[in-house]
């Protein structure tokens, strides 16, 4: 017995039918031909989703994580600084990992729930100019809030130090400029607004950022997540042998990337603003009031706190048993007492929004 | 258009029917109870085919390399010292892995295409038994060579050194006993004599191994890969969330387990002893010779030097091409000159031997 799922939480999202279709199709050897061709077009669909030319744009084998440890593990030597914006769990998240790697961090931060000031970081990197990178989430999946990245590319080009964005939530949702930005690495995931399960990392990397990769002077410390290797296997001819890639996950991401850009990217974020602004629109009839404000609240991922007197776990858990509709709980100081949910990809439709309001209607009626 | 494949490389191989089957089932989230009741499940079907009674028993979200990372640095602090038997690609690669973590690496070596032997093993932990870690590959990929591993762990678990197996191409397809012959820590793949397509590596650890990761006094350099978080993400009880781990390819793997011990785990390793000796039984009427010699082969993974007058790359594409059947290309010394042919799991079976081999005789008269 396989349960049924709306996939209304902070991922996975439901993935779109064609994504789901090509699971099926015969497996192939990672370096068969036709495989490198299915990770070139992906190369092509991911960079018509990143709005960039970067040649270096591909699928890492890994979830979300796995992109965002590949991109820090590939730019930091040990020792360097990172300037990390801290706004919610995936802000902090990015600090442990750069630790891990023996990198130094400046945090600069804001309360959870609202938006970095683009400024602070800027000013965090005048104060420490030797600064290797700024990282920041687009996207903060654990509160719902965007953060505005666009005018930090542009005053990090006169600097040395990159700019990392984390668009694991962001990408093919709201608006995400990498070359229009100035941004030189950006790293996302196949199962939220891009539409596919699980499993894959989408990764592209500026030539400030190649240079980086290249130019080390220590060897990047993880061989799985090493940026430069995974280059030279998916795009360098003849490959170099990395490891055994999954056709499987390429084939579906390849469909769902495919899909979305049928739909087109500025349609596919205007239907994630409508969408977006549905749920929000009606959820504080139904006594739920908005983790962030206006401004900084993102569409795909909305961080709602609850009505008084519903209880969080318990209800939640009925919508899951009782409807099978996933929503996230809230995480930080928002635990206990707030759901997030996710309005993203496929399941960013008027049926979602319905669907989820009438099954919380009945909740709040028992 | 999307090509059939025969894969008898050295993997991915075709999975089971039942394991592609899973992967078009709904897509559940990494905290749902019942993605985590499948995982449970894999747990149990992996300790069966691990022939362990290890409590830590997960599938890592990435390949069989990912798998190794996950191991060395999991269990390895920088500047100690890890033993590595080399006698091929992957033995290659762990010291690679080890070094980039900050090890130091001491090789004991045997010629491409000869067994490691077990003494030099255990003398080098004599002479070094301060080393944290033996790592060996049971099943070495790059040249089909079997490295007797059971007489390690008895001797090693007098000291304070970790036995460390690959069991990539293992596991599965010949004989391996986790807990009789004493083995700390072991990692394989999904996507070979498992019999589900790539994207998971089974790791399992004994109670030594996980006392190691959780006495470290330094941190894992890798959070994506660190198996103290994993085990509190995929075993515990409530689970903390560490990633997005794949349903799809977990319900997958958890349908290929279940063939194969339905099957019977010393079934299968008879299985792929008759094809695999048939198969080397076979070749060299046909003037092809075997790379390594009777004791140490495996039967899942044959490395073969191909006719005289046989060019390997061009009829190695024509296999592909022509019909659609995969093989790998030599490694090493032997690359130009030799095939690695696998029959392991679902292809392991006369239809595929016979399949091959009639393809090859229509290349040997053109």
């Amino acid at each position: 017995m396989h349960g049924d799922r709306l996939l209304l939480g902070p991922g996975p999202s439901i993935p779109y039918p064609e994504a789901m279709e090509a699971l099926s199709r015969p497996v192939l050897g990672h370096l068969d031909p036709e495989y490198l061709g299915v990770i070139a077009e992906i190369g092509d669909r991911l960079r018509a989703v990143f709005r960039t030319a970067n040649a270096l744009t591909l699928p890492v084998s890994g979830t979300g994580s796995a992109g965002m440890e590949a991109c820090l593990a590939s730019l930091l030597e040990p020792g360097e600084t990172v300037i990390v914006g801290i706004n919610g769990y995936f802000g902090e998240r990015i600090c442990q990992v750069a630790q891990r790697g023996g990198a130094q961090v400046v945090r600069v931060e804001a309360p959870w729930g609202t938006a970095l000031d683009p400024a602070d970081l800027l000013a965090a990197q005048r104060a420490n100019p030797q600064a290797a990178l700024v990282a920041v989430v687009a996207a903060e999946t654990s509160t719902g809030v965007r953060n505005d990245v666009a005018p930090l590319g542009p005053e990090l080009a006169k600097t040395d130090t990159l700019l990392l964005v984390d668009a694991v939530t962001a990408l093919g949702g709201t608006r995400l400029e990498v070359d229009a930005w100035q941004i030189d690495a950006c790293y996302s995931a196949s199962q939220k607004c891009l539409g596919a399960p699980p499993g894959l990392a989408p990764v592209t990397l500026g030539p400030r950022a190649v240079a980086k990769v290249r130019g080390r002077s220590t060897p990047i410390h993880s061989f799985y997540l090493d940026l430069g290797l995974l280059q030279d296997f998916f795009l360098s001819s003849p490959p170099t042998y990395h490891h055994t890639a999954s056709s499987t996950l390429a084939y579906s991401l390849h469909a769902g990337l495919g899909r979305l850009l049928e739909e087109g990217v500025e349609e596919v974020w205007d239907r994630h603003a409508r969408i977006g602004a549905l749920l929000q629109s009606e959820l504080p009839e139904l006594g739920f009031s908005m983790v962030a404000d206006g401004a900084a609240r993102l569409p795909q991922l909305t961080a709602t706190l609850l009505p008084e007197g519903m209880e969080e776990g318990p209800a939640r858990k009925r919508l899951l048993t009782e409807y099978g509709i996933e929503v996230g709980g809230g995480l930080g100081e928002f635990a206990g007492r707030a759901w997030r949910i996710g309005m993203m990809g496929h399941a960013a439709t008027e049926l979602s929004v319905v669907t989820l309001l009438g099954a919380v209607r009945e909740l709040l009626k028992a």
